[in-house]
C-alpha cells in the first residue's frame, strides 16, 4: 500500500495531549477566574442597582435597557458561532468531531480572554480599575472569538487541540489591538467587522497555515474530503451563518434605524450572492453540476462583505452589487486561487477562508471606505451623518472624505495585524511540543477522539474495515447469514 | 438488470445546465439590481433620517423602531424558510444536496423578486413612484417564497434547477397579485397565511405536478425513499417549523395583545397535532410502529391550519381543536389521499404538500371564515372588534358575518390561483429547454451535483458500489485483510 | 451468537402498541380540549380587550406588553426542549427515531397539561375560575417538560411510548406540586430551575430507572452506543442547548437588570464549563483523545448548575467558579459514578442524567441558597435585595440568612419529590400493559418505528445486513458487478 509505505518511513509524531491538554485548559482557566474576580463587574444595566440607575436618567421603562435592544442579535451571533462556524468545519468525512468540538473549545476559551483583553481597552474604568460588561460585551466577545475560528478554518486537520488554543489566546489578543487602533484610533466604523473580524481573521489564519506548511500533506488526501453525509451537516452550519448574518452586521449598531438598515442591507446582498455562486459553481462544471463547496462557502461572501458598509445608506442595488461581486469572486477563489496559494506559494487553506473570509472581507473594508467618502447631507440628513460615523467629540470635524481614508486605512490595518501577527504565532506552533498530527495522519478524529469502535484502525478504508471487523467478530455466530454474501 | 433494461429503452434527456443555469442566474440577478436601482429605498424607520421622524412623530424611544417589534419573529421565519423547509427536504437518501441546496436557491431569488412584486402592489408611494421598506417588508418577501418553496415540495427529485427558479419567478408573481385581491380588495385577514401562503403554495405545486405527470417515474423508485440518517436530517426541519410556526403566525400581526395572542393559539394547536398524528400513524400500522413521514409532516398541521385564525379571539380550546382535527385529517391524508392522487388522478406529490398545506391551509381559511363570523363585541370589545379585523376607512360598517364570508371567498380565490396558475406554470415547464432529468434518473443528485466520490456511478446500488470501487482501489494494497472477507 | 442464543431463551414480551398508544393519545388529547375550555383563557396582555387594558393602566406603548420582553427568551427556551434535548438524545446508533421522535411526543403533550397544572396552581382567578394564560406561562410549560424530558434521558431506550407518555403526565403533575411548594410557600427563588427542574428531574427518572432494573440490559449491549454520525447529530442538541441556556435561566427573570445579568452569568459559566469538561475528558484517556459523552453533556453542566444564583449577585467570577467545578464533577460523573451506580446499585442511566442534571441541579440549588444568605445590601441596594428575592409582602422582613435556608430546603424538597414520586411511578411502569421492549431488545428503534428498509432484520449487524439483502435483491442484476467482489 503505498501510502503505508511512505507512512511508515515518514517519523511519527508524538500526538498525545494528555498532559498538555488538560495543563493548558486547567491553568489558563484558572488564571481567567483571577482575571474575573479582579477586573470584571457587571455594568449600570445588569447590576441589582438597576432601580437607581433608572432614576438617575429619568428611563421609564425597563424595555429601555439595552438588553432588549440587542438580546435577540446577541443569541443569532451565538448561534453563528457555535453552530455556523462549527457545523461549517464537519464537512471533512473523518474530522466532524475535531471540527464541530474543538471550534467549541475555542470559542469557550476565546470569548473570556476576549471579554477581558476588550474590556482593557475599551471599557476600564480609569476611577475604579474594573471592566464593567454587558449583553454589547458579550457581543463583542463572540465576534472577537470569530477571528480564530476563521483562522482555524485554515487550519483545519492540521493541528492539535492544544495549538487551537494557543492561536486563540494570541488571536484574541492581536484581535483587541487591532480593533483598539481601528475602531479607536483611527475611528473607524465597522459594526459588521469586514476589516477587524474577516480580514483579520482570515489572514492570520493564512499566515499561520504558510509557517505551518506541510510538503507531505497529500499523504493524508484520503481524508481531506468529505462523504454526503458530513456535506449535508455542513449546510446546517452554512445556512445557520447565512440566516443570520444580519443579526451579525447589526447587533452592535446604533439604537432603531442603525440596526433595521444594517439587517436590510445584509439580507439583500446574502441573497444577490447565492445566485452568483450558483452560477459560476454551474459554468465551471462539466455538464453545469454544481459544487457543494462553493455553495456552503461563497454564498456567504455577501455577508462578508458587507460587515462595514452594511449600516451606511449604501441603498438596497448597492447591497445587491456587493453581493453579486463577491458571490463570483469567492466562488472563483474556490475555483482558482485557492489551489493556485497551494501550489505555488506552499499555503495550504482547509477551509478556504481566503476566498470566504480574507478577500471579501478586504473588499468589505474598501467598499465601506468608498461609500463613507460618498456620502452627503441630502442622503443622511445632518443628524444621520453625526449618528452613523459618530463625528462626535474630538472627530466633529472630521469630513467623509477623511473618514473614508480612514476606513481604508484600517483595512490595512486589519491585514499587517493579520499577516505580521500570524506569522509570529506560526513560528511559536512550529515549537515540538504541542502534539500536532505527522504529515500522513491529518484531518483524522482518530488522533485525538474516542471514535466508535467500526472505526478502529487507520489504514484501512471505512467501509471495508469495518467489514473485517465485523467479520472477525461474527463469523461464528452468522456463518449462515454470512455464506450468502461469500457463496 | 430490470431497472437497467428499461433505463436504456428510455431516452435520456439532456441535463446539462451549464449553459441555461448560469444564464438564467445572472440575467434575472442584473434585472434584480436594476429594478432595485430604480424603485427600491428605505422606509422611515430604516433611514439614516430616522431622528427627523421621531421628532416629527413624537417618538421617544428608539424602542418604538418596529425592528424591535418584529425582528426577532423574522429570524424566526427566516429559519423556517431555509432550514425549516429546507431540511424537511432532505428525508431522500441521495436527494438531500438537492432538497436543501435548491430550497436555499429559490428563496434566495424568491426573496427579491418577492420585494419588488409585493412593494408595487403594496408600498409604491404614489408620489415618489419608490417601494420603501422596512422589517415587514423582509418578513412578507420571506412569506412569498414560502408559497413556492411549498410548490417545490410537490416537485421534489423531479425539476432541475432551472426549473425552480421558472417556478418561482411565476409564483411569486402569482403570490403577489392573489394576495393583494384577497387582503386589500376583498379586505381578509390572512396573518399566518392559510390561504395566500399554504392553500395557494399547496395547490399550486399540485397543479404543476399534475402537468407534469411522469408515467415511468416508478423506474426511479430506488431512490424515492429514505435511509435511517436522512430521517434525521428531516427531523431538523420538521422541528424548526414547529417550534417557529408561532413566530411565523405572528410576525406581522398587530402590536401588542395581536402578537402576542396569535403566538399562543399557535403554539398550543401545534401540539394538539402531535398527539392526533402520532394515534393515526400508530393506528395504522402493523403492531402500531409510527411512521417517519407522519412525524415530520402532519405534526405540523395544527400551525397551517391556524394560519388564518390564530389572530382572532379563537379561545386556547378552540386552537387545541383545530389542532386537533388537522392533525389526524393530514395522517389520513398521508394514508389514502396521496396514494389515491397517484393512482387516480396522476398526480405525483413528492412530500405530500396536498395534505400537509394545500388541505389544512384549504381548512384553516374557512375555520379563519367561521371565527370571524362568530366575532362578538362582547368577547373582542368594540375596539378589539375594529382593531382585529381592521374595520376601518371604507370597511369601518363592514359587519363580522360579511367578513366571514369574505374571508371563505378569499380562501376560494388562492385555491384558484393555484390550481389555475399551476396549470399555467406547469405547460411552461414542459417545455423541453429546462434540462429536467428522465423518468429514471429523478430522487437523484448526481444529476446536478458533484457528488463525493463513493458514489460515483449510478445503477449500483452505494454500498456494494462503494465496496466495488475500494477494492479495485485498493485490492493490491489491503490484500491480506481483504482476503480475510473473501476467503 | 452467544446473544441470540440467550435472546431466544428470554421471554419476548409484546410491544405492540397499536391500540395502547392511539388509545392513550386520543383520550388525553380530548381532556385536554375540555380541560381549556373549561379553564384556559387569554391574560390581559393577550386578549383583545389589550387596549383597554392599556388605558386602564397607563401603559403607553405596546412595546410594554411583557410579550416583547420574554418573547425571544420563550423562542430560545423552545428550541432547547425540542431540538435540544431531542437531539441531544439521538446519540444511539439505532435509536435516534426515538430519541427525538418520543422527546417531541412527551413535550407537546406535557406542555399541554403543565399549562393547566401550573394554572391551577399559579394563575387560577378565584372569582372567575378561569386560568389565564401569556408568554410567561408558555415558558413555564416548557419548563414543566423539561423535568420529565431529564427523566426520558435516564430512561432513553428502555420504555415504550406508551410509557413516556404515562410518566409524563406524572411528572408534569409532580413538577407542578413541587414547584407550588418550593417558590410559593418556601418563597425560593429558582428562576432556571436548578432545583425545580434539574434536580427534581433528575432524581425523578433515576428513581424510575431503579424501579425499572433490567438485570439482562447487556443483551441489548450492542445498540447501547453510538455511529460516528449518530454523535454528530448529538451535537447539535449540545450546541443548541449550550447556546441557549442564558435564554433558559433569564427567560422568566425580572424586567431589566434581572434578565439582563442571569443571562450573562450563564454564558460565562458554560464558558468555563467547558474547558474543565476538556481537561478532565483528554487527562482521563490514554493519549489524552477527547470522548464524545463528555463533550456533548458535561459542558452543560455550567448551565445547570447556574439556575438558581444566576439571577444573584454572584459576580462574573463567581460563575466562572461555578462552571468550573461542575464540569469537572459532572465528567467524573460520567467516568465514575454512572458505572458505579449501575453496578452497585443497579441503576442504569442511559443519558448519564445522574451526571448533567441531578447531581449540577443539586450543587445549582445549595449554590444559590449559599449566594441567597451572602448578600448585602451595598451589593444589591436596599430596592435591589427587594427585587431580587421578592422581599414583599407577607416575606417583607425575611432576612438574607433566612432566604439561604429555605432555598437549601427547597432543594431538598424537589429530591425528596424526585425520589418518592419516581419510585411510586416506576411501579406503575411495571404494570405489564404498556408494550416496553424485552432486555435484549432495547435501544432499537425497530420496536416502535418504521425504519427504513436498508435495517429489516435485527441479529446482524447494519452493513453486513445491508450487504446481504442489496445481495439477495441485485445478485441477478448486477452479477458482472459483483463478480468483483466476489471472485
Amino acid at each position: 500500500m503505498g501510502n503505508c509505505c511512505e507512512a511508515i518511513s515518514n517519523v511519527r509524531k508524538n500526538t498525545n495531549v494528555r498532559v498538555s491538554l488538560p495543563a493548558v485548559c486547567f491553568v489558563w482557566q484558572i488564571a481567567m477566574v483571577v482575571l474575573f474576580g479582579v477586573f470584571i463587574r457587571y455594568d449600570d444595566e445588569s447590576d441589582a442597582h438597576w432601580e437607581e440607575f433608572k432614576e438617575e436618567n429619568n428611563i421609564t421603562s425597563d424595555i429601555e435597557n439595552d438588553f432588549y435592544f440587542r438580546y435577540p442579535s446577541f443569541q443569532d451571533v451565538h448561534v453563528m458561532i457555535f453552530v455556523g462556524f462549527g457545523f461549517l468545519m464537519t464537512f471533512l468525512k473523518r474530522y466532524s468531531f475535531s471540527g464541530v468540538g474543538f471550534n467549541f473549545l475555542i470559542a469557550a476559551f476565546g470569548l473570556q480572554w476576549a471579554l477581558l483583553m476588550q474590556g482593557w481597552f475599551h471599557a476600564l474604568d480609569p476611577n475604579t480599575g474594573k471592566i464593567t460588561i454587558g449583553v454589547e460585551s458579550l457581543i463583542n466577545a463572540d465576534f472577537c472569538c470569530a477571528g480564530s475560528l476563521i483562522a482555524y478554518g485554515a487550519l483545519l486537520g492540521k493541528v492539535s487541540p492544544v495549538q487551537t488554543l494557543v492561536f486563540t489566546l494570541f488571536g484574541v489578543t492581536l484581535f483587541a489591538v487591532e480593533e483598539y487602533i481601528i475602531l479607536d484610533l483611527l475611528h473607524c466604523r465597522d459594526a459588521g467587522g469586514s476589516m477587524v473580524i474577516h480580514a483579520f481573521g482570515g489572514y492570520y489564519g493564512l499566515a499561520i497555515s504558510w509557517v505551518l506548511y506541510r510538503p507531505k500533506l497529500k499523504l493524508s488526501k484520503r481524508l481531506n474530503g468529505s462523504v454526503y453525509h458530513s456535506d449535508v451537516f455542513a449546510m446546517i452550519g452554512t445556512l445557520f451563518l447565512w440566516m443570520f448574518w444580519p443579526s451579525f452586521n447589526s447587533a452592535i449598531t446604533d439604537h432603531g434605524a442603525g440596526q433595521h438598515r444594517t439587517a436590510i442591507n445584509t439580507y439583500i446582498a446574502l441573497a444577490s450572492s447565492v445566485l452568483t455562486t450558483v452560477a459560476i459553481s454551474s459554468a465551471s462544471q462539466k455538464r453545469g453540476k454544481l459544487d457543494m463547496v462553493h455553495i456552503q462557502n461563497a454564498t456567504l461572501a455577501g455577508g462578508v462583505a458587507m460587515g462595514t458598509a452594511a449600516e451606511f445608506m449604501i441603498m438596497p442595488y448597492g447591497a445587491l452589487i456587493v453581493g453579486f461581486l463577491t458571490g463570483i469572486i469567492s466562488t472563483f477563489g474556490y475555483l482558482f486561487i485557492t489551489p493556485f496559494l497551494e501550489k505555488y506559494l506552499k499555503l495550504q487553506d482547509t477551509c478556504g477562508v481566503h476566498n470566504l473570509h480574507a478577500l471579501p472581507g478586504m473588499l468589505g473594508g474598501f467598499t465601506g471606505a468608498i461609500v463613507a467618502a460618498a456620502a452627503t447631507e441630502s442622503v443622511y440628513s445632518a443628524q444621520g451623518l453625526i449618528d452613523t460615523f459618530d463625528f462626535e467629540d474630538e472627530f466633529a470635524g472630521r469630513s467623509v472624505g477623511t473618514q473614508g481614508g480612514f476606513q481604508a486605512a484600517g483595512t490595512c490595518v486589519a491585514i499587517a495585524f493579520g499577516l505580521v501577527g500570524g506569522a509570529l504565532v506560526g513560528l511559536i506552533l512550529r515549537i515540538p511540543i504541542w502534539g500536532d498530527p505527522a504529515d500522513d495522519n491529518c484531518f483524522d478524529d482518530e488522533v485525538y477522539w474516542e471514535v466508535p469502535e467500526e472505526e478502529e484502525e487507520e489504514s484501512i478504508p471505512p467501509v471495508l474495515e469495518y467489514n473485517n471487523h465485523m467479520i472477525e467478530k461474527h463469523q461464528d455466530l452468522s456463518e449462515s447469514n454470512f455464506s450468502v454474501e461469500q457463496s
